[in-house]
């Protein structure tokens, strides 16, 4: 259920197992192959994905980002985490992954793929035959598939969370408390890598998303509207936030995204409900401070194929059943450092000077100390976070 | 002002300069001789005492710690900060160490302290000659002292910071939410180590102080009453809190001291008003949860007693000019550490299941990862604070 990265990925390796498998999708091919959302992978998401065949020429001549500037009262703050870790972040739009993914699986692999179906429901996940219901965009009749079992990667609003009855899982829930003007501009990158701009009117961010394209953050009230946020106000806002002594000025451009992001996470324990396995944004969602959300999405799948090829091939359900455990590890150590990373950005807008006091220290120990930045890198990057 | 560890210190480091001083304590010299408060001390304020000549064979010879224990979910799990670090915690209660001082600097080294002075006042300390006036405990005159500086060792509530015109210095607060009970126990301690317990009912801690006298913690609400923990909640809390598989059972004791500390932190910017240096308590307060406070203290003597040097033997003030910068980088570092220990132990009984997931992983980061090990432990020993 579910064509982003996590259900692409995992589809894709069933298939190459011989598992019969349908993914089903709400959004047209079109819509899923355009919508711009995360940017950075992990390095060990890339070579995973290498080692089983699934990255594309693309990705593998993508740019690769190994260090990230903070800005803080005028002054530079550069954290080198690919030296410190041994690993880089890849630069690759989620979406050009799903495209990539897409083709790979339905154009050349043969995948069955079901885009804009609607009304899908799971039925009987407690069962050892749990049944999909939908209806095909086609002819507009309801279809029923029978399955083994339902792997859920269709997000917090789709079906399968749907299907959990109240109190089947639990759903822990942090708000940051602040909101992110989360913009596009259809303008060159201004930086050569991401940029943090901590700033006592709020945090501000830049992000390459290809040579014409950049993504631009702006912290606003929680709720606020896109409609406060005229072109002007926008550009004067970034300058403000992201000027730092010796800084490039910033290539502006316009705005062709404009959303209001409700800065927040959760985590569903566990992730597996009856015949019923989540992944990606359906078990997690990780608000997008430090890049973590398609990574996290990319491990699931990896260990849910894992887990399949085990039943399948060896009739062994170790890996069925200690799925949940084994991506809830990773999960909460990143939403740990998702969460100090937060409080380091927002600090210094937080109006508390404590906040910002403490904020100042990390930012400096990371960037001086080399033991912290190691640690941090580490994190930062994904490569020490299976406790 | 103050003969608390840094007034002592800094008092005898002047005096064996050649620097004219006189410390002026309100307290008799048998309550600050007895006063129980905290008990650790890092391994690199050890060495700094004992390169001065001032660690005595009570100290010098006193139990390193270089390890604790985290309890969760009735498991332990051991935190091996010494062999990570390099370095040992020296367990000595403070009251010892300063009796030690004032043994060294009134008996040994006839240094100038006044014990019990009444309405100790500052005056001038905008100018160049600033005076302290008090009231002779003996024979209830009043005394009039002309300074060139002040030191201001004399805690939060003490004549210094009262000294300080409003809007003189910014205070910054943080507030943890939660109320610890701070026990003194006559009984041996029940593990070689620190154990802080995890609970959903509250955190715990265990602490040795002697080999007679333990002291132990337990979360309560903040401004909650010592008189709702009798003998018997205490000891059944405890052994609640702090139960683990494969634990040793604890030693009960009489409960000789019983305080609700409502655990707050501060820092005091900048340390200095005029000829005013604040150290110690005066200018920050760290919540005692990684047992930083008395560690700071010596850190600021230590810097003030180099700068004084300086300035008297070279007419040099660029370390008068530097000391609250270069006193605050530390103070803001073991207030971010302190702040994170404090949201990991914290995390369990905060009723928040996502902060209970964050700390959860926390712990099995920082003993699982060597590398994370590392960081939290050098921050834990404060050997990678000066940033």
């Amino acid at each position: 259920m579910g064509a982003g990265p996590a259900g692409l990925t995992l589809a894709h390796l069933l298939r190459a197992e011989g598992v019969d498998c349908v993914l089903l999708e709400a959004e047209s091919r079109e819509t899923v192959e355009l919508l711009p959302r995360a940017g950075f992978l992990e390095e060990w998401a890339v070579r995973a994905l290498e080692r089983r065949g699934l990255a594309g020429p693309g990705l593998l001549s993508a740019e690769a980002h190994g260090d990230c500037e903070f800005r803080l009262d005028g002054t530079r703050h550069l954290f080198r985490y690919g030296d410190l870790s041994g690993h880089r972040h890849i630069v690759y739009p989620q979406q050009r992954l799903v495209t990539d993914l897409v083709r790979g699986y339905a154009d050349e692999a043969g995948g069955d793929v079901r885009f804009g179906v609607r009304d899908v429901a799971v039925h009987g996940i407690r069962t050892s035959r749990p049944t999909v219901t939908y209806t095909d965009p086609g002819d507009g009749q309801p279809r029923t598939l029978a399955c083994d079992f339902v792997a859920g990667c269709d997000g917090a609003r789709g079906s399968s969370r749907a299907a959990i009855p109240e109190g089947g899982v639990e759903v822990f829930r942090q708000d940051l408390g602040v909101g992110w003007l989360a913009l596009l501009a259809e303008a060159p990158p201004s930086a050569e890598r991401v940029v943090f701009g901590l700033h006592p009117q709020g945090f501000a961010a830049h992000m390459a998303r290809g040579p014409r394209t950049t993504r631009y953050y702006l912290e606003c009230p929680p709720g606020d509207s896109p409609d406060n946020w005229p072109h002007e106000r926008v550009w004067s806002e970034l300058r403000t936030r992201l000027r730092a002594r010796g800084a490039p000025s910033l290539n502006e451009g316009e705005l062709i995204e404009r959303r209001v992001l409700d800065m927040h996470s959760y985590v569903v324990e566990p992730m597996t409900y009856g015949r019923l396995h989540l992944a990606g944004d359906a078990a997690h969602l990780v608000a997008p401070v430090a890049a973590k959300g398609m990574n996290l999405a990319l491990n699931d799948a990896l260990l849910l194929a894992d887990a399949f090829r085990a039943y399948y091939r060896e009739g062994d359900d170790s890996g069925l059943e200690g799925y949940s455990d084994a991506c809830l590890r990773r999960v909460w150590q990143y939403q740990d450092f998702n969460a100090w990373l937060s409080e380091t950005v927002h600090g210094p807008s937080s109006g508390d000077a404590f906040r910002a006091g403490t904020a100042a220290a990390r930012l400096r120990r990371m960037t001086r100390s080399e033991r912290a930045g190691r640690a941090v890198a580490a994190l930062y990057i994904g490569s020490d976070a299976d406790h």
